[in-house]
């Protein structure tokens, strides 16, 4: 046998490298921005290791490859590392990873789990079964070979001589390190360090070439549903039935969300992690789409189907990324008149009962959050009454084993009282008084108890009656659970931290004094925060053609701003991407949902609208134009079933100021006229036109109730036009003005009117929150949205009216004033015969029936 | 070239066949009960295929393989597919599965993807990467090669010649099916169909010969985890907190659930579907055992402590399977003054916060049916206050599109009444009123609202009392959520199906007629099912040392059972199986807890309980031995932290009678005494004799508290001896006798009451009940918990009591009459500092602190 020949694998690795850089920076050229990404992860921490880890991370450097090194313990658990490797496999700036596990583990470890768990497109060390399989197969176009012996064919190749039978390759590195990365296959004996790290250069930089082949930048891969559109179009819960969802899981991962930033609750629904959020905040947002509508009528416009519509439009037809934020609907009237909030037809989020009924849980938990409140307050008032300032202070500063110590919640109390003090024996006794008397004037009480119920016995309730409150009763009421304003504190929290603080400033009611009293002052506000700590996590659900859905938060359009959560439309904007859509539905008339989401929503989370879809149907506009009342259960009069284009040109004149109302704000609207059978052609293109004429950016009819996306194409596709068109958005005034011409601004500009008149009551408020410090919040009328006018009767376009304030409230946690025009019902009612007569769940089957 | 030699493979493949044939045979022989099975999964339906699986279905019947056929659609997604590969793999009577896919396929199918989900130890088509990388590598022990090209090596094998050059290989199936099924590896040309069954079918046994090597019948093969453990013994949320629970996935399919029926709830909590107790229909149960206590003292006595440290040391250190089924804790103590209900110490439930909290939100679920109920009640009263007959029945049967018909729910209001009628128009005036008007007597609803807050206030209210309920104001009050009759129907039904007939038949008042008027007539019934549709699924979670729990209903203890759920306690009994263990804990002492759970929970169930845990502690027992008294804050008196063997001795009586009243029901008692670092050995060694003089099966120290499972292996030893000792359940009384008969039985043999006395309201109520046709459900006791006697102030074994009732209500839905003993409170209160203000959420960390 002839003298073995010396190869260097030192030179050899040097001019790869050198090729290597070269592509590298040939691929940023090509792709700006990009980087191809290698990590180390590495567990436990062996000097030997590191050694390798060092050259690894050195060689990356220089090639411009990002490498990153990420350690875990020699304590992490399989399913630690388990979870880690996940997250490598979903990272998409990351091309390539190799995992180093101790050899001294504490935990039992299957290495071969976790080497399989590795996707076979990002392991560069060719290490798992699935890359050795395609490797003993052939197919070397899509997997990697482990970089020793690879770097060993490499060598050889670099050479002249083609057979490498009797040479012996010698590198700088061990033996030993080229056993233990490449275990499973036989090892070429003699050092090979250098072509070993070479060679996972050369990987990681060809799975970033592959990875720039298949990725669009930008664009989610996303299985998309195929409708299979039937006439008549069928139950709302029929056609939801019909469309089995992906699994939740796997559309999360569509969209770019990681496996631990989502939450499963079963297969249908996932709460997504505000570290989502966070991960992405570099990411520039997509464009901004506010759905709103004409002023409401008993006849239905259709926001939330067109919503979902053109979500579907712009996702399943137009590939675009498009995430729809809708509202969280009440349950409460899931069970008495009121239809489903999923949209409809062939427009709905899916599956609909699991939207309609308790989701994941988030009113519940503000139903908890808002009841505590109510207890604490009675029962605290009832202490203050039984006993006095001694008494009460010991029990409040309980001596524990002998030590006595305020907590955290009651020092803020003191600083907030001025008191500078923290040892409970300094306190004088005026200061006792004040710390443990909140001293509530109990005819202040703004705070009510909620129910998701639509309980109406509960509207007027005395409390207390029961002998062991001794007579300490009072007048109360519950509400339905979305109007507290813990549900408007979710909808505009911008994280964690927010919430806390906005949960701990809300005023319950003022002291004897007139101070405000929060729920901060009842020590209750770290409880609240603990209750509200999973609703704060948007809900990830889907839409019948399969595109994402957050649903979030979903406060009263009337005494609270109506519109979905800044979180839920933050992250949806994130995961779109620059070029994708976010579309948000605001709660009824654009007078209503469009001036709060505009004026408060948007004030709060600084982010910047794009277009305005600005929802009409033929028969409401006939009914503003002066067409004949409605009557449930009595067949529709003729007018709203038959061509009548004078009657839609007269109630045109609502969409027309609607339409000004949007322009307002410097936004681009389009107007979706969502089309019903009966609706003509002449009177769809009269609206068209129209609209056109009155300054929307364009008008389009739509049909995606019966059709789906499909059916909202032109919309989809107009929209897009109003999304790159020049655009003002500005804000309609300014914080700083009076309580009292920030409500004119809003009655004069939006509704028309001539002027406000604030009656008493709202003036003195006005001077109370402004005393108390409120005065600079936002405003969120508490009007009828049936009109544009005080009068829920005068439809069109109401003219020469003064719009009466009767009170002011404040929702100081949430962040808004809230002027009383008129009387608003807060607790919905059972007509005689409730919709649940018709609602049942088949035992065999486990399917709800009769869901709208 | 020297011509081919034809082999031939019908004769070699029937001597294969012989062959596997006699070693099923011995296998059989070896593991009684055991079948080696084979699956089929075709996709689409080609009749090509279909030959094939035939010839397959065949030979598995001749050689005694349980061969099983499943069909999917040709148009079945991906991700069904993929949903029955991974059912498959988990299905433990499956040992290999072959998966056959439509070349037609109508949705984007990735044959890679489906392929490599095969688990490659059931893999016995050898057609995944994993195999093929295993065989790559020469790992041939545990790998298995595809059918085809085996086959050609083994009838090469079985001839003389061992080259195969040359041959040519003839079979009777043409060479596309070899290609089909092998298609990643060169194919042997040449048809071999006899031999690529026969290979089929000896993969299928051999992989049956692996299965039983690994698999220890009965056994599961789980992780526990290994307690560090620390003293003093840190706050019960620092130790949940220094623990990261496995993936609840995880913990699931260790215990033999499969992916299909667990829904995941994050990562820490799961549903899981009654499918599984379907599946698990014909498994043997496990032991049964229950845990309860002495007389329950302000000293607290650990009994869900010793539940949780028990089922550790069954686990954990013995390595039995053992699920504990506990109740799920109130949400409302948890911010008023009550600890937490998941364990203690190193005994615990964790995470325990998610455990005190929403958990997956099956009280709210409670909350919202009950008060749907309330609600329905007095609208439906002040509808029919309002209205004449004719506008009621016009609007109950309302004409929708012309057409007037009852609701499924209507029909069977009318069948009850005795109207056999389905046209509306057809019936009378008389017949109208009778269906239309419920005429509930105000006087006598028992229904009333919950919350699931402490909140005093609601004790009793007025409602009604705003001017659109038209002065139809009542006296009414809301409970506890977990007091709602629906609280109990949860813990005591069997099947979806049994839920909705329960929550059908739930008596809310009477009418002035005295007729019980139930859900089902208020036409509520299906939406509450619907309401509680989630609910009935148990919720898994797991202990500190990794084993698994069911979280399900917890109903009030005294006007309700206060145990957990018979659908939680089944499916643990069958996951177990006949060897392993179900913990399950009762409310309160023996007296209530243990009673109603033999003489309700038992007798509905058909469950026989193995054992009694009853656990005391020396401190509790001197309390009932005549200790003092003790005062919260301020420190114990020294009677409790010195040695008093004759306080002991006395206390012993209360610990001697619940011994007796657990082995009234021929069940054989294990006492566990639960020490404190203060107790004495003599004290412990004291009680543990007694308790053995006086009928305990056995009576051991437990230190599970601070030492987790290793704490309480005595006990856990103790227990499994217990359970194999001969037992003769038996119920106290027969659901025939009269009501009086009933409670006298409880009250004079388990409380040692002298007799009864009924008072008038408790004598006209059993009287009606009787009459309703409700007297012979099972009573169920609400008495004081304190005390054996009706006085709570009476510690040890009071006598010489006449036990008074006060009034009698029903549970008809549930299932129980409750006779009251005295007056329950159904709605705790928030004291002066409740421990809300040490609650608060870390923003930064997200941990929760404070509970606890």
């Amino acid at each position: 046998m002839a003298p073995a020949e010396i190869l260097n694998g030192k030179v050899v690795s040097a001019q790869i490298k050198e090729r290597l850089k070269n592509q590298v920076i040939q691929m940023k050229e090509e792709v700006p921005g990009f980087i191809p990404g290698l990590a180390i992860l590495q567990v436990g921490n062996r000097d030997d290791s590191n050694l390798y880890i060092n050259m690894k991370l050195k060689a990356a450097e220089e090639i411009g490859i990002k490498a990153t090194h990420i350690k875990l313990p020699r304590t992490a658990t399989e399913s630690e590392v388990l979870k880690c490797i996940t997250s490598l496999n979903e990272d998409l700036t990351v091309h390539g990873f190799i995992v180093q596990l101790p050899l001294d583990s504490e935990n039992p470890i299957n290495t071969e789990t976790l080497v399989n768990a590795i996707a076979p497109e990002k392991d560069v060390d060719g290490l798992n079964s699935i890359s050795a399989g395609k490797l003993a197969r052939g197919d070397l176009s899509n997997c990697f070979i482990p970089c020793t012996p690879k770097g060993c064919l490499e060598l050889i190749k670099e050479t002249d001589d083609t057979k490498p039978n009797g040479k012996k390759i010698v590198g700088d590195v061990a033996y030993t390190e080229a056993k233990e990365r490449a275990s499973f296959i036989t090892p070429v004996p003699g050092g090979v360090g250098p072509m070993t790290v070479a060679m996972l250069m050369q990987s990681t930089v060809e799975s970033a070439k592959r990875f720039l082949e298949n990725f669009k930048p930008g664009k989610w891969i996303i299985q998309y549903n195929k409708l299979n559109l039937k006439t008549p179009v069928p139950s709302d819960i029929d056609i939801s039935r019909s469309y089995k969802p992906k699994p939740i899981g796997n559309l999360a991962r569509e969209v770019g969300l990681r496996t631990e930033e989502v939450e499963l609750y079963g297969e249908t629904k996932a709460k997504v992690l505000l570290s989502a959020l966070e991960r992405l905040k570099h990411q520039p947002d997509g464009k901004y789409v506010v759905v709103t509508g004409i002023t409401p009528t008993p006849l239905g416009e259709g926001k939330s189907t067109t919503t979902i519509g053109l979500v579907q439009a712009l996702g399943t037809h137009l590939h675009q990324n498009v995430f729809a934020c809708v509202r969280q609907p009440s349950q409460g009237p899931t069970f008495g008149i009121k239809g489903g909030a999923a949209g409809g037809g062939y427009s709905q989020v899916i599956p609909m009962e699991e939207f309609n009924l308790h989701l994941t849980g988030d009113i519940h938990a503000i139903t908890a959050a808002n009841n505590l409140v109510a207890a604490a307050i009675d029962a605290r008032m009832f202490h203050e009454e039984t006993q006095t300032d001694k008494a009460l202070f010991n029990r409040l500063v309980p001596s524990v084993n002998g030590v006595r110590k305020f907590s955290d919640i009651q020092i803020r109390r003191l600083r907030r009282l001025g008191i500078e003090k923290t040892d409970p024996a300094t306190l004088t006794d005026e200061e006792i008084n004040r710390f443990a008397r909140l001293d509530i004037d109990p005819e202040t009480i703004t705070w009510q108890r909620v129910l998701d119920t639509n309980d109406r016995f509960l509207r007027k309730i005395t409390i207390g009656q029961a002998p062991t409150e001794k007579g300490h009763s009072r007048t109360a009421q519950f509400d339905i659970s979305v109007a507290s304003e813990i549900m408007a504190v979710l909808a505009l929290t911008s994280s964690l931290e927010d919430m806390r603080e906005r949960l701990g400033k809300m005023v319950v009611a003022s002291s004897k004094k007139g101070e405000p009293i929060s729920t901060e002052d009842l020590g209750v506000s770290g409880a609240l925060t603990v209750l509200m700590k999973d609703a704060i996590k948007p809900n990830l659900m889907q839409t019948l053609e399969g595109t994402p859905v957050f649903v979030h938060a979903g406060p009263f359009a009337n005494i609270a701003h109506g519109n979905s959560s800044i979180i839920a439309d933050r992250i949806a904007l994130k995961l779109v991407g620059p070029e994708g859509f976010v579309v948000t539905e605001a709660g009824f008339g654009a007078d209503i949902g469009m001036e709060k989401f505009f004026n408060i929503k948007c004030r709060y989370s600084g982010l910047r609208p794009h277009v305005v879809v600005l929802v009409a149907t033929v028969r409401a506009l006939k009914m503003h134009g002066g067409g004949p009342t409605v009557t449930a259960g009595l067949p529709l009069p003729k007018a709203y079933i038959e061509e009548d284009l004078e009657l839609v040109g007269k109630g045109f004149s609502n969409l027309k100021k609607q339409i000004e109302n949007a322009r307002m704000f410097g936004v681009p609207v389009v107007v979706a006229v969502n089309a019903f059978k009966t609706d003509t052609e002449a009177e769809l293109d009269l609206v068209s036109r129209l609209a056109k004429e009155h300054g929307a950016f364009d008008a389009v009819k739509c049909t995606h109730w019966a059709e789906g996306g499909k059916g909202a194409l032109a919309l989809a596709e107009a929209v897009q036009r109003a999304a790159a068109a020049p655009s003002s958005f500005q804000l309609l005034y300014d914080l700083k003005l009076p309580v009292e011409d920030k409500i004119r601004i809003i009655a004069q500009k939006i509704y028309g009117a001539d002027n406000i008149e604030l009656l008493p009551e709202a003036q003195h408020k006005a001077e109370v929150y402004t005393k108390q410090g409120f005065g600079n919040l936002p405003i969120c009328m508490a009007k009828t949205h049936l009109s544009l006018s005080h009068n829920p009767e005068l439809k069109g376009v109401p003219t020469g009216f003064v719009l009466p304030i009767r009170d002011i409230r404040a929702s100081v946690g949430a962040g808004f004033l809230y002027p009383l025009v008129g009387t608003m019902s807060t607790m919905p009612g059972l007509p005689t015969r409730p919709c649940f007569y018709d609602i049942d769940l088949d035992p065999e089957t486990e399917q709800v029936n009769g869901l709208f």
